[in-house]
């Protein structure tokens, strides 16, 4: 079954936004073993999305468009669609009901243009939206299946995750795939290789692909067989021997952000965190802090850009930088120590590293970085090399740094 | 003339990357005049890239590639090429040359699977690239104009700067497009348009766009005219009535960046900055320090997460958070201002805010954010409301106390 991913916007043919709605389709899609084979992006104006629509409802079985869904003149979905499937707009007043009660609730009277989101066309199947005005459409027709959702991110991954992966689910002649990803960070793609290759055994329908990004690699099983039970044998058996031969590197799986989990850690365990950083500058604090409800367990963070900060604030010893520098082993022991007592905390993190493109030597390139951990059973300081890009680096040190401390919180070895 | 931008890659199809190639490839395009038409992905096989080169060529007169022109196996752009237009690929001496070079340069041996990024389609142009071992490819044949640059950003962005814009600014028969853009951020779109529309004009052929984002509003000029003269006129007309209007929220230009102005800024000035951030967690200190050089003139950051942290390192008073709030113009105040005399600075910046999702009230709802700025001068605080979306919240935070320290070093009332 072929899949086209159509997403609507001329602020995406002008490059104003960068196009994130098609990837996270994509991804849950694949998720219930459905595959993307098209993917593109159109104009606004109703003859582009017709041109756009009949390409996509030529060659794939199922198209999902995000975009142009909206009450305004300019969101020319509907119109498209009114077009090519040669149906006319229906008033369906259950929808206008739901949004009138929405907007009571918040207390604001409902704009009269917002009626418009209530025409929807005739025989479409339609999907609620919560956070939004525009409900998602489905038109089934001639063996092809037609999806329009809105393009505001929240409001489309709504409508997908609680409404249409199930639909398609229940729809798809999907032979019988399963996917599963095993997510690491702070160990790099070779080293895994290097683990996993010698004793695995693939069987046939199993794919295993190495996916690598800043914040770590991940692992993607696709399993796919005659019978669910058979591809989710496989997958499972797979998953196994990788959580043998690599399980301590493994933080989470499918979804799980590393930050989330090291929150929910420190919650469990009653503990609290602060950071020290040097050339992160604040990244890994403001990364611990995206999570909602982190002050429960974050303190705070200096960041020692300037080495007087270090000696001053974090009592990292004059010496020790004189001697060894302030990319060392010895500094980054002396901040995590120094941040762990002034502001008392159970844990305390360090990062200093040189992170380009400029101030790398032949004994410590562009990339050096030592990352800290301080906790009541002392201090310890590890070496990495993180490249020579500076925003990879910075981020790359961040999770590592956070993947440090759930090896010491969890007591891997 | 219509342009197509096709991205190549199964980890677009899959959704493991979102497609920032093209994006970035339509800005710049558009910034010589030239408009997308259309925008999409196909996956990594010969027949998936046979399928849309055709396509494109159908419907395009010109399209742009990026991905597949790696040595390796699963790299088959050439060969779909080879298929498409029919043509061999021929040894290309001087770029092998150049290729061995480049590894000699840094004492490594070329890996021999190199030799076949010398293999060119006959009669093509290439570009080199500076940063790998893939050229850019162009071939022209039938009004057509086919280009394929490497996946790799960097590699694209800089073949498509240096090479590719200048080569079609040659070409094209565009018409006489003035692209122009102006940087604003600190104020919302709402506020802009009042400032704006009194006493806009706008000359035929001419349109202005606004352009939100989670760190600030840009505003597009496009004008369109007989000559390029006649374009650049009037395009530069309406620079000159915004400037009279906004002039002073307007940072840059195009592709100027805050966070570099801020610091070229200081470093012009001989100036220090240190940060204090609670709701940021450290997002503005990770902004400065993206800049490589940025220890110039940043000290460092006291991420004050916890209420501790304020008062036992940035000396405010227990009163104030006891009677104003974590959150208010005198803590805002308070922290500035310590940050300053703790780290020594000619200038702090202060951010205290709710970001949410929760811990909004009445009085202060989610998103009421307070900034700080001290200076010799003194020290003041604003208040902003950025909305309930935590991520933007910590972003616009930010922007927006870099924008009230341009004000404050420019004078700017």
């Amino acid at each position: 079954m072929d899949i086209e991913i159509l997403t609507i916007g001329d602020e995406l043919l002008t490059g104003d936004i960068i196009d994130s709605n098609a990837a996270y389709m994509a991804e849950r899609l694949l998720q219930i073993g459905l595959r993307v084979r098209y993917m593109s992006s159109t104009g606004d104006s109703v003859d582009q999305m017709e041109e756009a629509f009949r390409l996509g409802l030529n060659r794939a079985q199922i198209v999902i468009t995000t975009g142009g869904l909206g009450p305004t003149d300019d969101d020319n979905t509907k119109k498209a669609i009114v077009k090519v499937f040669k149906r006319n707009l229906i008033f369906h007043e259950e929808v206008l009901v739901d949004l009138k009660k929405r907007y009571e609730i918040r207390n604001i009277e409902m704009p009269a243009i917002n009626q418009n989101q209530a025409l929807l066309p005739q025989g479409a199947k339609f999907f609620p939206n919560k956070h939004g005005s525009a409900v998602g459409l489905c038109i089934s027709e001639n063996g092809r299946t037609f999806i329009s959702l809105p393009g505001v991110p929240q409001e489309m991954k709504q409508i997908l995750d609680d409404e249409v992966i199930p639909f398609l689910q229940n729809i798809s002649d999907n032979e019988s795939i399963t996917v599963l990803k095993l997510r690491t960070t702070g160990t790099g793609e070779s080293k895994l290789v290097e683990l996993i290759t010698p004793k695995l055994k693939l069987e046939s329908g199993v794919k295993l692909a190495y996916l690598p990004s800043y914040s770590g690699v991940d692992l993607r099983i696709i399993s796919t067989a005659k019978t669910q039970e058979e591809s989710k044998t496989r997958a499972y058996d797979l998953k196994r021997y990788l959580d043998s031969v690599i399980g301590k590197y493994v933080y989470g799986k499918d979804f799980d952000k590393l930050e989330e989990i090291i929150g929910q850690l420190l919650k469990d365990n009653d503990k609290t965190l602060a950071t020290a950083e040097s050339c992160t500058g604040g990244y890994l604090g403001s990364l611990v802090t995206s999570i909602p409800g982190s002050s429960k367990w974050f303190i705070g963070s200096i960041v020692s850009y300037a080495n007087e900060v270090k000696i001053n604030q974090l009592k990292v010893a004059e010496k020790i930088i004189e001697e060894h520098g302030a990319v060392s082993e010895e500094c980054a022991i002396a901040m995590a120590d120094g941040c762990r007592k002034l502001l008392d905390t159970d844990y305390a993190l360090s990062i200093t590293g040189i992170a380009g493109p400029d101030g790398g030597t032949d004994e410590k390139p562009v990339g050096t970085t030592y990352i800290g951990l301080s906790s009541k059973h002392g201090t310890t300081a590890t070496r990495f090399n993180f490249g020579t890009n500076r925003n990879a680096n910075r981020i790359r040190a961040s999770y590592s740094a956070l993947e440090m401390l759930r090896h010491d919180i969890l007591d891997i070895k």
